[in-house]
């Protein structure tokens, strides 16, 4: 006995777990260990479908009709309501478009419009799309950029026009405070700008009751939306007004088929839209958030704390002696349902375990990262990937030459 | 006899077309006359399977490794180098990402870099959403925005950044001369940037050959690609170093995996892209871009501008003394493959052809639009839509009150 329970008690586990059932509404490979739904979920089983009506019987027989009898044009709105209470937003303060990236741009310039010559405020080591953004932010416009570490924040936001901040670290999966990190930033005069791709469907968000005062997140993680699927932004509601996208695209127009040349935002959430929405990509996401209806957050955080906070301790009881060190918090409030562990042949070690048939992935420089998401993940499964990497290190498999590379391209 | 061939006539025309076969590998709704392929190209044979095997073979049971496996990440060069022939383009000058709006704005914005304090130039009435992300950029940068009628753009030109045109206009479906007003925007010493979305798949386009600096579109209209399919972005190969695109997601770095806080674009056209492509709907629009395999643009060309002649003659014959007007040019090399009528009463007619199974468009305030796709219209649909059309007109059944409304929302 060394500390982490047996298989059986993990087992017994699933048996009790209210969420089990939700294993089974995904297509998952056989003896496949997954633990990457926090890079790509997997594939629900109601998606092919869906995804084949839309081609087949809209696309393909009803075409350009498919824009009112199937309404393509308020799926972005639709996707957005079946996402808002997951992210504890008011049910029209979402809508789903373009890619995180994207949708951070047209948050961080609203931003820069509502506090003209503020400064973007961010932290080192963030996400990098959401820093890279913020850089062609700064260059277009001239505001200056503050990349500063997260203990300086509170000086680097005077005369800040926004702070931008992921909500669960993509490296560590450390859970910042939204609440207290979002009254910081209105107290400077700044707005806040939220990133929930590692977050949303995993754990708890309540934007609304937390004072963020914009948010963007991505479909094809927790959410389980298909690769690349679009990304969602959210204004909370007394911001909406003032809230002014420079991609002023037509389906954020109060009147697309108006077709004026001058620009008038849409009075609601859609002002957020640009171009025409991927239906194929959106009618995936749809199927995927489908997954989550009468499901309770409270229950699937509940279950992300103890996926990982199992994972910490089998890896501490089994894993001692091969040169991990945790990443992640220890403290289960302060996690989301990822755990990373650094080790200086990190993508080594993750290349062995693909194939030994355990998915995770390797980011730059050192961190081994597994992702729990609560949805498709038995307790079953922690007690085998403990194994499985516990055997890996014995065996040293991942010292064979193929796995020397140190790059990952995933 | 009264100008206008007989059934016979076109169905001979048919069967000497060299692109004939290529309607066969569309699967279109029988019976139906569609004449929206530049809004909704039709659903390709091939896309159905393509797309199932993306969900369920790559999304489905390899999960996370499909971006390598598969080549997800590649997907958006490899779709351009596909279209690059169609275009003119040489091969690695175009990548597919996000909407033509969001493409847009990027490459509007990279003149701005390259020239600045420089005004955005555009001409009234041009597609809409051009003209509205234009104002958002300008909105966001200062940069003073002149619209003004094509007459006017040599003055417009001083000390300007770019000038933003369409190639074949939306409306009046008239072809601007490429090559003239790309050197008259190269002597003023502004950027050129091109909308192909109604010119690309229906006509020849040359961009690298006229001189064009950038150019967007879009994939769902004559390239077949699916609602909302990615569009692409062009930048000729001679500007590509100079081109810094605002929009700087993490895969458009020199090395997205490298998870770095600076953002070094990368050193080819990819440097165009954001963030992660909607890999469904890409998958959808490589399918449909396989049906220009082996085809002569010259051929497709050809064939526009016979059917879209032989329907101006078929409505100069039959369609006398109920109110319409040509919008599109009646000289053939200066149409692309649409022609426009306008009526007072444009939005009830259209209603009543959709009743009758003939599916053309509206476009505020008074245009009835039909595009000829030469991939997917055979010219005995020409006779048949003239017909269609003259029994519509001659039946008055437009005047019925369900067709009274005035807001086409396709």
């Amino acid at each position: 006995m060394d500390g982490f329970p047996d298989r059986d008690a993990h087992l017994a586990l699933d048996a009790q777990d209210p969420l089990a059932h939700l294993r089974d509404r995904f297509l998952m490979p056989g003896r496949l260990l997954y633990l990457d739904g926090n890079s790509l979920g997997p594939l629900p089983k109601e998606t092919p479908g869906a995804v084949e009506a839309a081609v087949r019987d809209q696309w393909g027989r009803d075409l350009i009709s498919s824009w009112t009898a199937h309404d393509w044009i308020g799926l972005p709105l639709r996707a957005g309501r079946t996402l808002a209470p997951l992210i504890g937003a008011a049910p029209d303060s979402v809508v789903f478009a373009d890619s995180t990236s994207v949708n951070l741009f047209k948050c961080a310039a609203a931003a820069l419009a509502e506090r003209p010559g503020g400064a973007l405020v961010a932290t080192k080591g963030d996400f990098p799309t959401d820093l890279h953004i913020l850089q062609g932010l700064s260059g277009l416009t001239g505001a200056p950029l503050r990349l500063v570490d997260e203990a300086d924040l509170d000086g680097a936001l005077d005369g800040a026009a926004a702070l931008v901040l992921t909500h669960v670290h993509y490296r560590t999966g450390r859970v910042r405070d939204m609440a207290a990190l979002s009254a910081l930033a209105r107290a400077r005069g700044a707005l806040s700008v939220w990133d929930l791709s590692h977050s949303a469907g995993a754990i708890r968000v309540a934007l609304d009751r937390d004072g963020a005062d914009m948010a963007v997140g991505c479909g094809y993680k927790f959410l389980n939306g298909g690769p690349g699927a679009p990304a969602y932004l959210y204004v909370a509601q007394g911001r909406l007004a003032g809230f002014r996208s420079p991609l002023s695209g037509w389906l954020g127009h109060a009147d697309p088929f108006g077709f004026e040349d001058r620009f008038t935002p849409a009075p609601d959430i859609r002002r957020g839209l640009c171009g025409t929405p991927a239906i194929l990509s959106l009618t995936a996401l749809q199927a995927g958030l489908g997954l989550f209806d009468g499901i309770d957050m409270a229950e699937v955080e509940a279950k992300a704390r103890r996926l990982t906070a199992l994972f910490i301790r089998g890896v501490d009881a089994r894993l001692r002696g091969h040169g991990f060190s945790l990443q992640s918090p220890r403290e289960d409030d302060r996690r989301g349902a990822q755990v990373s562990l650094a080790h200086p042949d990190g993508y080594a070690i993750v290349q062995a375990l693909i194939e030994a048939g355990m998915v995770g992935d390797f980011r730059a420089p050192d961190t081994v990262r597994f992702g729990f998401s609560p949805l498709c993940t038995r307790y079953v499964d922690v007690h085998d990937a403990v194994e499985r990497l516990d055997e890996v290190m014995r065996t040293e498999a991942w010292r064979a030459p193929r796995h020397g590379r140190r790059r990952a391209v995933t």
